[in-house]
Order: C-alpha cells, then sequence, then structure tokens
C-alpha cells in the first residue's frame, strides 16, 4: 500500500482505514509455536511476542534484522511557563549530541543492530505557548505529521520512536488530561527533575492549557494539534505510516505513548501493531498505558525519553523471534513431546 | 587468583574467601555515571547495573564483549516417584538439541553474542532418588562442583549458568524447603506441566525428601549434595569460579536460583556477584529469590530453564554498559546540565 496525504483530512482518512493483521500468518506461527521443543508455553510473554509480530508482518517464521529508531525533536513554547529543570537550548544541545553518537539511545541502537536517524522539527520556532491557546495551526501540524511519516524507512522491519523537546512531558500531561479526563495533578510527573514547587507548577499550567483549548469531546488528532508538540505529532505520523507499512512498533515512555493515545481515541485499535516497550518512572506512564489497553514489557525505572525504554525492548522481541523462528520442533530434534 | 580445589572441603574453604567488589572501580563507575548526556537516575536501573558490573570487572568504563552461557544437564532419581510431565529420557534428548543449536538457548545465546557451552554429567547415572537419602556421594558431589568450576572461561566478560534435567524443579523444591522451611505445598509448581494431582503429588515427595535428609541445621553445601542433582552442584561450583575470576553473572530460573541459594546460606554474601535476570512462571521462583534479596530484571512469565531467562536478561545489561561506557559527558557534548 503506497498511500500518501497532503492534508490533515486526509491523515485521518487513512487512520479510519487502516490495514488489519495477517490472520493466516498468526495462524501459522501459532501453529509452528506449538511445535517448538519446549513445554507449552514455557516462553512465557515471548511466545505471544513472536505471533503477534508474525501477524503484523504476514509472515509465519520472520527474524528481525533491520529495526529502525528515529528521534524527533521538537521545542516548546510553554517552557516560558517554567515548568522544565533544563533550559530550552538543550533541545538543540541533544540534537547534537544524537547526530554526534553521544547520547543514550546512539548506544542502545547500536548495541541491537538498528539504523538511528534524528528528526530535528523548526527548532528556532517552538510552539504556541498551550497556555494561550493552540500548540500548532493546521499547517504546522500536517507539516509535523508529514515529517514523522516520511521519517519511517520501508525496509524497516522493526521501528521504536522517540522524542526530544524540553517541556514536552508538560504537553503530553494535557493530552493525557484533555483525552482520559481526572485532575491534572493526576499526570504531571518531575519530567528531567523538577522539584515539588515545579510540580505544582506544572500541574496548574496543564489546567491552564487544557481549559485554553477546551473541545466538548475529545477529538484525538484535535488534542494532538492544540496541545502536543511537533515531535508529539511526528510521532503519530510515523506510528500511522508504520501501520500501513506492516511495520511492527514499540511505544518509548509518556511522551510517546501520549501520541498513541491520540491516535487511539480517533481510532480504536490503530496502536494494535505497537507494544508497550516499558514502564518509565514518570508517574503518569502506567495509568496512560492502562487507559489504551497496553502492558509494558519492562520496569526499568527509566525516565530518559528519546526512544531509550523502547530500543531498550527491541533486545526482548529480537529475541522472542530469534527463538521463534530458529529454534528446532519436537520432530526435527527427535524429543519425546511429553 | 589462580584457585584450585581437590576436594568439597576445599571448595568450602573458598567459598569462605571469595574476593569482594573493586570499592575504587565502582567510584570511579558513579563518578563517570553522574557526567553522562541525561537527567540525573534517568537510566534507571539500568545505571545501578552498570556500577554494579565496573565494581566486579574492576573496570570504571567496561564494555560486555565476550558472554559466555553454560547449560549443565543431569538426571534425577526421583523422577521414579512419577513427578513430572516428560519421560527422563528428555534430559538426553534435549542435550543433543542443545548441542545441534535447536533450542531455545541456543537463538537466545547466539542473538546476545554469547559462547556456548553443554556440560552432560553422567546422565546415564542418575542421582539416588532423595526420598531415600542423599542425591549424591560426596565422590559424586565433589566430581559435580568440579565440573561446573571448570567449565567457565577465564576470558567470559559474563556468565550465565541454567540446566537440563527431568525432575529438577523437585529437587529445587527440596532444597528450598530444607533451606528456608515452610510447607512443601509453597516450594513446589507445575515444572515442565503437571496437572493438580501430580501438584500434591509432588508436594509429598519434597516433604519425604527433606525427611529422608534431615539435619538440625541447613548446610549450604550439605542440602546441595543431599537433595541437588549434578547439574545444581556444577551450577554452584561455577557461580564460584565465576567469583573468582571476577566474572559477574546473571542468575535463570528457580532451579538455577536454588543453587545461588544453597551458597548464600553457605556464606551471606557469596552470590553478590550474580544479579536475578527474571523472574519465573514457576510459583516458588519469586518467594526463592526475596530469600536471598535479589530484585529479578524481567517478569516474562517464563518456565523453560536451560538459561533462557538468564540469557535474556544479558541483552539488558550490555546495553547497560553501552550506555555506560559509550556515551558523551556533558562537557565532551557541550551540554547544558540543568
Amino acid at each position: 500500500m503506497q498511500q500518501e496525504f497532503a492534508s490533515v483530512e486526509a491523515f485521518s482518512e487513512i487512520l479510519q482505514s487502516l490495514p488489519d493483521e495477517d490472520t493466516a500468518a498468526r495462524a501459522a506461527a501459532e501453529d509452528r509455536n506449538g511445535q517448538l521443543t519446549k513445554p507449552p508455553g514455557a516462553l512465557g510473554r515471548l511466545e505471544d511476542l513472536a505471533t503477534w509480530y508474525c501477524a503484523w508482518r504476514g509472515d509465519p517464521r520472520p527474524q528481525i534484522t533491520a529495526p529502525q529508531v528515529v528521534v524527533f525533536a521538537g521545542n516548546h513554547g510553554v517552557t516560558a511557563q517554567g515548568i522544565s529543570a533544563f533550559p530550552a537550548e538543550v533541545t538543540a544541545q541533544m540534537v547534537l549530541n544524537f547526530e554526534a553518537g553521544g547520547a543514550a539511545i546512539n548506544q542502545l541502537a547500536k548495541a541491537f543492530g538498528a539504523q538511528m536517524d534524528v528528526r530535528a522539527l523548526s527548532l528556532d520556532h517552538p510552539t504556541q505557548d498551550i497556555t494561550q491557546g493552540p500548540a500548532m495551526s493546521e499547517a504546522e501540524f500536517f507539516d509535523a505529521l508529514k515529517a514523522g511519516w516520511d521519517a519511517v524507512d520501508k525496509k524497516a522491519d522493526l521501528l521504536v520512536v522517540g522524542e526530544m523537546g524540553i517541556g514536552n512531558t508538560t504537553s503530553a500531561a494535557a493530552i493525557a488530561l484533555a483525552l482520559f479526563k481526572g485532575d491534572a495533578a493526576d499526570w504531571v510527573g518531575r519530567g528531567t527533575g523538577v522539584d515539588d514547587a515545579g510540580l505544582v507548577r506544572k500541574a496548574e499550567v496543564v489546567t491552564r492549557a487544557v481549559e485554553a483549548n477546551a473541545t466538548s469531546q475529545p477529538d484525538g488528532l484535535e488534542v494532538l494539534r492544540c496541545l502536543g508538540g511537533r515531535e508529539i505529532a511526528a510521532m503519530a505520523g510515523a506510528m500511522v505510516r508504520a501501520r500501513t507499512l506492516r511495520i511492527p512498533m514499540i511505544l518509548d515512555g509518556f511522551i510517546c505513548t501520549a501520541a498513541a493515545a491520540c491516535l487511539e481515541v480517533a481510532r480504536k485499535g490503530a496502536t494494535d501493531h505497537i507494544v508497550a516497550g516499558h514502564v518509565s518512572a514518570e508517574d503518569a506512564h502506567s495509568k496512560l498505558l492502562e487507559n489504551i489497553n497496553k502492558t509494558p514489557l519492562l520496569a526499568m525505572g527509566m525516565r530518559l525519553g528519546e526512544a531509550s525504554g523502547g530500543a531498550l525492548a527491541m533486545g526482548i522481541l529480537k529475541a522472542a523471534l530469534a527463538c521463534h523462528s530458529g529454534m528446532a520442533t519436537f520432530a526435527e530434534a527427535g524429543v519425546s513431546d511429553g
């Protein structure tokens, strides 16, 4: 399927007509799984991951050989409200660090044999301060979605997207509050390390942001435009593009999950091709994952973003497929099957 | 340190004089960790793993490039009591599968770049039925410890040991009951898949085994000799050898943890160079880990043994060191540190 889009409306239409998993490939993969030299179910969640991956790839016996990691970076006008422990300049500085290979994600991508790409999105033009109105115009939102869509390598067989953007846990918390309600305090965390007073201020800012962009019913894409950042919209664009290309994905942390949540609210099941890589130390992440019915693979207390938690989980998924596709069957190995 | 041993007594002496971690290397590693381009603590448990590894290797900035996996196999006389869902012949059949590269552990070792070795321990001579008395004579126990000791590659920089042995969850449950008391029912699980009636029988067998080998105070090494199997004793031998060689290790599942527990009871801190790779679906594993104060890295619902859970966690540890040793510092990258 070679879909393109030229407007947010066209993106929304693609979102409503996404391809589903290949049920024949799933059945063949489950059949194979039952013949492998191990007691039934003994590889636990690795077995579920393997058959899920087979179903989305449309292949009952694949390996993962070409994973891709993309980190999107954006700046946020809401940093004017003093909600981050780091200055906004750090976004651009970290982009240089990604490009030079010095960040955590560079090491993780390399460790698991993944191609690593970085997309800096108009860093000199932060989004509008969301306490004052929508983060992005329709045109800016389109450009961000398209940047994500275009960043996906058609030849990738696994994709992890992540983000860098000082202030973007505030943006993600506002998205979560708009989509799933509750109190702002339930959705804010310490981000890169704000103190107690900072946390209170952050919750106030999130409340004001949602009030400034209120709609009667949450519309996933409109919430993403009004409360997201360019890097968050780009992650959503990449998620939809990966679905059209049948590339399974792994979610990263709280901000990445906020992007997925906008898609799920816009179209239930839109992220069925994505597993949750980890639950982060950002307080609201586990709650956000629950809201979109995802169970994380890892719980390492990470809270770095930049695709790091998702990239770490690539090792788990690669291992699951290595077992599924590489093991001998009882018949091949001459082992009694109980 | 080039230690050898020629008796169980000599092994016990080595166990009482194990080398400790390198506190200077730990301090240097912690110092480096504080300078890396991330918010403090943002890599969560990966940071603790990295400094722990540095401390045991005596190197503030190492990578993991030569991991080793060893699977020990042994047969158990207690299978005469009908406590397994698979026949005892499967132990030897699976050894052939390991040697041919068809098992799950072969795929996992390959996925994480580990050398894979298999040691079949007198499969034609099962241990004595533990409901009748000690599993091994002093000489048999020594041979098993020595097989483990000798299997460790001095050039390895990470070691995972695992086991194959039909009947050995019964042996491990008996070890746990002898070491930590409670009811036999608390320590037995379904192993490769026994049914409800099998579970009741297994608990009865475990109770009888501990009664048949009762001592007033649990002596870790004597419990290992009386209730263990050759593959369990070999794992313990390898753990001690790795400690003398400063090779950090990752625990596998319930049976591997039972071997570690014998060492911990014999000498508190004997397994400080070992992290828990995962918590398995075998019911008593989490309880056994708690008894030796280990928190598992992964929880994937696996219950295969053969080093599979520990091998999966190699990916996490390799990634932790890749970040620790490969990332740029704030000064190197020109990033503001908040």
